[in-house]
């Protein structure tokens, strides 16, 4: 295990060393083609070269690293996690998924093992979404599903996708020739801390990934009668807070009665014209539902939909219901999902499945490519904040997991 | 009743008159002591002493005018209402209860009528509070209860309340002066609009009011852990808007359960760094409850900050709960509301009984003299808005149920 434990401290150190280079010299921002941007990739690429791998930036800005497989015909395993983070971010979402890879591809080079598949390490360089409002830029890129139109999507300031690759040094004409193409893909992993508490609290290292969240957010709007709080009987009111209020408990009943399947959450609340002694007239809210199984997500969906309009008459209170995003629920791969157990039974973990309630790269890649994910233990499952942190035993325990998962996949 | 119109006619039309007198083009807005105000004020003097009445102003920018009695030793009843507005105003509230008791003045001066006791009619400078924050300024100084201590608050522009008075030619040193003696008043009256939907409702175009209820208003914070909405399982979380609504429903609850004596209204509610992926870790939420008796307002503010605790308790989310304000509630006088239930019956409209859930002018003078007040049927209930509207008939019938009524009143 000490083999381990050092590897992990030598990934902590490079987290940190990639966590120092930043848009802001307070915190951790490291958005999409920014000058710490580059500079950032640059570090990860200087560290892929010097582990003897064969590296090359892309035309969506990935940074790539190659560790070759002799055999004839060989195809490519893909890992990599993304280098991209949102503003006033953590240190490990994203980098150590990255910096994990290349401490297993180091390894493999320094024992000149080989492999009878390529391994790619990639650095995606849009995960987050955050500066062009367009999440997986760079996964999308090489799974091939990138939509060309995105080229014309201007950030805060103006500049199109195309304008910031160019600046970027490269070449938005050459993103379809970068997509690794089907029949080349063997498998995609990745390893991301689990930004939930799950593990966190039940004192256990990693846990298999079993499938990746859909997603349905809905914004809803009440329209009820504004007035004077001093004035208005109570059986006069048709008060679009309290009618919001009980969609709010609605919606944590139903997803504590599904807890095994959905999560729903009403995180934001607006009231219009908000005074202490007006009754509220109008009130905007979110939902957000997220479920593993497509089915069920459109049940839930359903079912949320029709309380609401069951409260709204009742209440004699408008209500607008708009579908605001839809992602499919993603499953891991079985057959990967088989190797990974294993690989975290031998190390000697209790096996926990989770279904990352987060979108990954993994999403867009699952699309083209047998995908699976590791996610490991963080401090209280604290993510997009810079309390974001690791316990050093755990990421050691993910590198053993990791290595011996990567060490069994079949050709 | 065709005289009853048209001296409606006259009250509406020199309501739209001193309408036209605006800090804002567009819209009715007259706040306390500035140019527009004091035009207001003019003309209202104008018309007082065309009646034949003494007038004068004071010297917190009240205007009174006086129908002097010529009996020895008589006192003095005061018919009032104010002139200032809210911003973006209706025409209605204030001015109507001043123009009607014009209107009465101007019939028994024409008349000369002798009554065994002086009618003072007053328009008082600030019942809003909407320069100052701090409301009734004309009617605290007739009641000799105003606070010297307010003359140092600033408004917006900093310009203090003493060097507002001497801007309007007021002489902040007679404030004490300006009070009317204990021992002079008869008793009070003043006619408003509802400002809410009862009367509209029914058809009817007064109601007696029986008493200006008191007002609790809190501050709730409720403190949860703010989460991500994908990764937390519904079971492991903190949610302080799931927290609020179950609060705002148990307001909501209480005060349909206890309809007859008190409202309860959660009027704004604000989830700090709200975002539609993110469980709400922070909510801000007001509470503003109002009753006519002191003993069920105190023991509603004791049963919802229980229910609070409750609900904070078993969701496991701290609670801060701050009472922002307290007023006390305000009994009209029983022997001039016998008076006045009498000239409602006898003008032959049905009796309606109604709590002011407003505040009024009356309730300053509650504290030194004997006080009721009319309520007028308005359109909707709608008040503090460009939409505030009165229907003549229920002016007219305002006008006789008054007139009777300051008739019947006993020396």
């Amino acid at each position: 295990m000490q083999e381990y434990i050092s590897r992990a401290e030598k990934v902590l150190q490079r987290i940190d060393e990639l966590a120092a280079i930043s848009e802001d010299p307070d915190g951790v921002t490291r958005t999409f083609g920014t000058p710490a941007f580059l500079r950032g990739r640059d570090l990860v690429q200087g560290w892929m070269e010097a582990a003897g791998l064969n590296t090359r930036t892309d035309s969506i800005g990935n940074v790539c690293g190659r560790l070759v497989s002799p055999r004839p015909g060989a195809k490519t395993f893909v890992i990599a996690s993304h280098i991209d983070t949102v503003v006033n971010a953590g240190k490990y979402d994203g980098p150590l998924g990255v910096l994990l890879g290349l401490n297993l591809l180091e390894k493999l080079a320094q024992q000149k093992t080989e492999l009878p598949f390529h391994v790619e390490l990639i650095a995606f360089s849009d995960e987050e979404g955050v500066r062009f409002h367009t999440t997986y830029l760079g996964s999308k890129v090489v799974a091939g599903s990138f939509d060309q139109s995105l080229l014309q999507k201007a950030d805060a300031n103006g500049i199109t996708l195309a304008q910031a690759l160019q600046t970027m040094g490269a070449d938005p004409a050459q993103l379809e020739n970068d997509a690794l193409p089907a029949n080349e893909w063997l498998g995609y992993f990745e390893a991301h801390i689990e930004q939930g508490p799950v593990l966190w609290e039940r004192h256990i290292p990693v846990a298999l990934v079993t499938a990746i969240a859909g997603q349905q957010r809905v914004e809803l709007t009440w329209r009820g009668m504004a007035g004077h709080a001093g004035t208005v009987p109570m059986d006069m009111r048709q008060d679009a807070l309290c009618a919001a209020a009980e969609f709010v408990l609605a919606a944590e009943q139903f997803g504590q009665a599904h807890k095994e399947n959905i999560v729903a959450t009403v995180g934001k609340l607006q009231v219009s014209h908000a005074a202490s002694n007006v009754i509220p007239g109008e009130v905007v809210c979110s939902l957000d539902l997220r479920s593993a199984d497509a089915t069920r997500l459109s049940s839930a969906y359903e079912a949320l939909q029709q309380q609401a309009q069951e409260i709204a008459q009742r209440r004699n209170v408008e209500l607008a219901w708009k579908l605001v995003q839809r992602t499919a629920p993603v499953t891991c791969d079985s057959g990967l999902n088989i190797q990974l157990e294993q690989a975290i039974a031998e190390s000697g973990h209790e096996l926990i499945k989770l279904v990352s309630g987060a979108g990954h790269d993994a999403v867009p890649v699952s699309a083209v490519a047998p995908a699976t994910m590791l996610f490991i233990r963080c401090y209280k499952g604290i993510s997009h904040n810079p309390l974001e942190n690791v316990e050093l035993p755990d990421v050691a325990a993910a590198i053993q997991v990791s290595e011996r998962f990567l060490l069994s996949v079949k050709s």
